[in-house]
This record gives structure tokens, C-alpha cells and sequence, in this order.
């Protein structure tokens, strides 16, 4: 028997001046997630029904961007997408522009089990809800009043595109995000990311060494409509294979450019790298200029964690007995 | 100054009783593809433009499966997805779900450009596509005769799902391939495959060594509303970097399992293989029971293609005066 790990995220890229009280709710949800996951480790459930079980959890809460509290697109709308992986076969399901499935990434694991195809989108993704008979609610109840105060705050600044740290300067680049930390921009006395929503993920081993991800998110806060991200893209934001479980968070389209979730991996595999040198090395040379953070675990039960963003809410635990959950570098 | 290289590609699977005079058609579409890229490259283009314009061109013509002459959804509508990258650094742009955009391939080269997303689907790249002012034109543009044929068949099979080239036996695998190109399956009197829609593909190192890549189709014949494929996806269907450009096709499924693309450039990188060395690797290590085929360029100049069908529509050029034409091993 190995031994079992278990990591969580709630998205990468803090605002530095987030009130204390949010950072220690965000840290209990956190918290909360770890202990579900250990304890369905303890009772021996694989590694794939663990992660389902994590991001489910932190998709009904709305205090991330998952699910309820998604971040809302130009029209004011939620479209939800995620992704869920396997690692001993590297089965894979994803789902992108879900409007009324109250849990996306259960929707990702049933098209990985019950559809023909790996990935299902906008109206079809739907449409397959439907016919697996998944909870389905209402647009309006993913949608927050926070998150319809920042969609506000975003409109405001004419134009400017949102990620969910910085105000971007245009459409040249998507990776001006270094100075935003250093003086976080404030519109109507408010820090922009007050409510900053992020995606979460969660990455599992379990004692038989078989490793999972998933990823989950409402996307960027006033995104066009029928933006994809890296969350449900296989090798972007989210890889499982045989050797280890990744899960991504930050900036999508840099995570998308360098494969992140899948090159943990591929230095493990190809390099020889172990899970905290993959980390690193893939953190510090496949970013360019994005910014992004990441978890993952090992099949031997390691679990390591890296990100460039200022912040990342982040929990890990092990069989050992270490739990640590943070925030900060 | 480097040297050039192209490789086309329309599709690996292909029917073996496949008419000699269709074979032929594809041919010479090939070739002439092959003509208007080494045109281009003669003439200095960049390699980003060279893909692009080459893909346009097999969108355009109805042989194969992108554009017109797209395969068909299980509603007998047309849904489009295509991917660009350009190497030098990593930029890329998708699309899924297109309609109405003749040129699928020229929206994710201006997803790539215009937009601060990398990839967009459905609606939303619609209206973007509307915002650009690409030609658009009745989804009845892009249904030919010959693919209306096909999808009855597909739907008289009664729900078997369509890959490009076999049935299948049901939603647990979609990899039952082997044993259909011993016996093609006969419905009406006709092979399955005889008007098989296969993927476009075009790869491309410019004398400036610049690679770069572009993947556009039409997806599997009867599939899904709203499923999307490995073409669109950045490291799946298509993916370049500083070394290296490749683009897939075959089972999507197995595609984006394998992260195939992706993974030719990373055993290039992180395990020092040459082009071809890191074709074989990965159609042979990395497809499983999958069956797929890709074409790839490197930043020397070399060419390399690599198929685990029984045969694959491609052709390749180099400066050197190299240029090869074909369909079977």
C-alpha cells in the first residue's frame, strides 16, 4: 500500500489588502475541503471520486469562483466550465458554457464516463445534463451580489479587461499583471479584487498509488461570452497520469501557451525530475510572462505546490499527518 | 539563413477499398496545397502565414473534412473547430462551434490576434467572428451530398457512433478501430468510409526558422452537439514552440489524452530526441489502443510524418528540393 495526499486550490493572484476576516473564511473552507477529502481517502474511495468530491464542495460555496460565486461574463451571465482526469488510464472528461448544472465538474466526470466523447460544450453540454439528469438550477443562482459589484466595477473602467487581479491594458498582452500587485487599482474606494474570484482544483493519490485532478471555474470576471479557459482543457489546467495529478489556476491563456498540467508531468517523465523540481522548473520556465500558481501530487504520495502569483489559496495534507493551509508565499 | 520545410495533412484512417480515382482527387488537392505553401515560403512569408493560408485553401475545397465538405452533427448542421500557433512565442488562438465562418482557420488566427482570449466557442466566437467581419455564409454551404449520405448511414446504424473511419461498438471505448480495416463495415451496399471526412493539417519552418501550425475540421460524422474535438486544443491537435510545429489527426479522444502534440516538442526538449525519433516515440508510446497520425517540422528544416492507421492522407516539401505525396504506409 502507498500512501495517500491531497492538495486543494482556490485560485492564484491575491489582493494583498484582502480583509483579514475573508482570508481566514477562505482558509476555513479550505480546511473543510482537506479534511472531506482525508476522510474519504481514510475510507478507501479512489483518488477520482475524491477530487469529484473536493471540487463539488467548493463548487457550492460560493466564496470561490466555482460553481456558485462563478465570475460573470460581459452579459452579466455565468458560463462554467471544468475538467476531471484519471490517472491510471488517463481517462478525461471536461465541460465548457454550463448555465444550469449546479455541479460542473460532476457534468465533466459523467461525460468522461458516459458519453462517447472527451468534451462537451455550450448547448450540447447542456443538453447531455438533461438527458444524465444532474441537478440543474437557475442561471441566477450561481450569480452573486459581489460578483455583480465587481462585474460593475469592471464596466466602469471602460472596456478594460479583467483577470482576476489586474486591470489588463488592452488586447496586446495578457501580462501586465506585476506592477497591479504592487498598487492594486482602486475604483469607487473599493480594491478591485476585494471579491476576487478564483478557480479551484483539487489533486488526489490515493493508497493505491492512482493519482486524479480536476479544475473548475467560472472563468474571467467580464469575459466575452463563449470564452474558453485553460480549466477544462487536458494538459492545460488540468493532468493526471500514472506518475502524478496536476491542477492549474491564474492567467488562462499563459497556462494554455505552456501546457502547465501537462509538463509537470513531462519533466517527471521525460527529465526525471521529482514532483517539487517539475514544479518549480515548469513555474519558472514555461510561464514567459503569466502569471499562474498550480498543486500536485506524486503516485508515491508526495505533494508540492508553486505559483509566481503574489498569493495562492492553497491546502495540502498527507498520510504522514502534515496539513498546511495558506495564502501567502 | 535556415531551410524551409511544409507537411500537409487531410486525415489518417482511410477506407482501403478507398476509389483509386478519389485517391487521386486527394492527391492532387494535396499537392497543390503543398505548391501554394512553397509559393509563400519562396516569396518569404512568415510561417504563421503560410499555415494559415494553406489550411484556407483545404477548408475551401469539399474533399476534405473542414470547411466545406465538414463532417455532420447528429442534427445534420455543420460545427467547426480549428487551432493556430506560432512558435517563436508560444501565441496561439481556437475556435469551436462555428456555423457560419467560411474560414474557420483565419477566426483562430484572429482569436490569436484581436482578441485578449485564446480561445473562443460557439455563440461568442460567432459574434466575434461578426465584430471582424469575416466572410460568413449559410451553414448550407458547408453540407455536401456526398456527407448527407454518410450521416444516414451513420443514423441507420442506430446510434453507433462515427469515428472517420469505423464503427463503434458502443460508449466504452472509442477504440475498436483495429479490426474495421480488415472489414470495412458495408451498410447499403456502400463502405462506411467511402467519402471518409478526415481533418486538415498544415506545419510549416519558415527560413527564418520559425515554425508554426494550423488544424481545422469538421469533427466526427454524427457526433454530438456541442462536442469538441482535439483540433482546437492547444497541445492536443496543434501545438509549436521554438523547436518544432506538429498537427494531429485521427481519434480525437485519444489525442487529448496523449496531449500528442505537445508531446513530440517534449520529448524533443526534455529527452533530446530528434523530429522523427519523436514522432515514432509518440505515435507508439503515447496513442494506447488510439489510432492517429501526425506531421511535424522542425527548426532545422526537417519534415516528418507518423501514423498508427492504416494510412493517412499527407504530403511534405522541403528547400532542399524533397517532396513526397501519399496516402498509404
Amino acid at each position: 500500500m502507498g500512501k495517500w495526499a491531497i492538495a486543494v486550490h482556490g485560485g492564484a493572484g491575491v489582493d494583498p489588502n484582502l480583509p483579514v476576516q475573508r482570508q481566514e473564511a477562505a482558509k476555513q473552507l479550505l480546511t473543510r475541503c482537506l479534511n472531506l477529502g482525508i476522510s474519504g481517502l481514510r475510507s478507501n474511495c479512489p483518488a477520482i471520486d475524491v477530487v469529484e468530491l473536493v471540487v463539488r464542495e467548493l463548487e457550492t460555496d460560493p466564496l470561490f469562483n466555482s460553481g456558485r460565486g462563478s465570475a460573470l461574463t460581459e452579459n452579466g451571465t455565468v458560463e462554467m466550465e471544468a475538467s476531471i482526469m484519471d490517472g491510471p488510464k488517463r481517462r478525461c472528461g471536461a465541460v465548457s458554457g454550463l448555465t444550469t448544472v449546479k455541479n460542473p465538474i460532476s457534468l465533466a466526470r459523467l461525460v468522461m464516463e458516459k458519453s462517447p466523447h472527451s468534451y462537451l460544450a455550450f448547448s450540447g453540454a447542456e443538453e447531455f445534463a438533461r438527458q444524465q439528469g444532474v441537478e440543474l438550477v437557475d442561471n441566477e443562482y450561481f450569480i452573486t451580489e459581489e460578483n455583480l459589484g465587481m462585474l460593475k466595477l469592471a464596466k466602469e473602467a471602460n472596456s478594460i479587461l479583467f483577470d482576476y487581479r489586474i486591470p489588463n491594458g488592452g488586447f496586446e498582452t495578457c501580462s501586465a499583471g506585476a506592477a497591479a500587485t504592487d498598487s492594486p487599482l482602486q475604483m469607487n474606494g473599493l480594491p478591485i479584487s476585494l471579491y476576487a474570484p478564483e478557480t479551484v482544483g483539487c489533486v488526489v493519490v490515493d493508497q493505491e498509488g492512482r493519482c486524479a485532478a480536476a479544475t473548475s471555474t467560472g472563468g474571467l470576471m467580464n469575459k466575452r461570452t463563449g470564452r474558453i479557459g485553460d480549466s477544462p482543457l487536458i494538459g492545460a489546467g488540468t493532468y493526471a497520469s500514472n506518475l502524478c495529478g496536476v491542477s492549474c489556476t491564474g492567467e488562462g491563456e499563459a497556462i494554455i501557451r505552456a501546457t502547465l498540467a501537462r509538463d509537470v508531468a513531462a519533466v517527471m517523465e521525460y527529465k526525471g525530475l521529482c514532483l517539487q523540481e517539475a514544479v518549480d522548473f515548469v513555474i519558472k520556465e514555461r510561464l514567459d510572462e503569466g502569471q499562474a500558481g498550480l498543486i500536485a501530487v506524486s503516485k508515491n504520495g508526495e505533494v508540492a505546490c508553486g505559483f509566481n502569483a503574489n498569493g495562492m489559496f492553497r491546502g495540502c495534507a498527507t498520510e504522514d499527518g502534515f496539513m498546511e493551509v495558506g495564502i501567502w508565499p
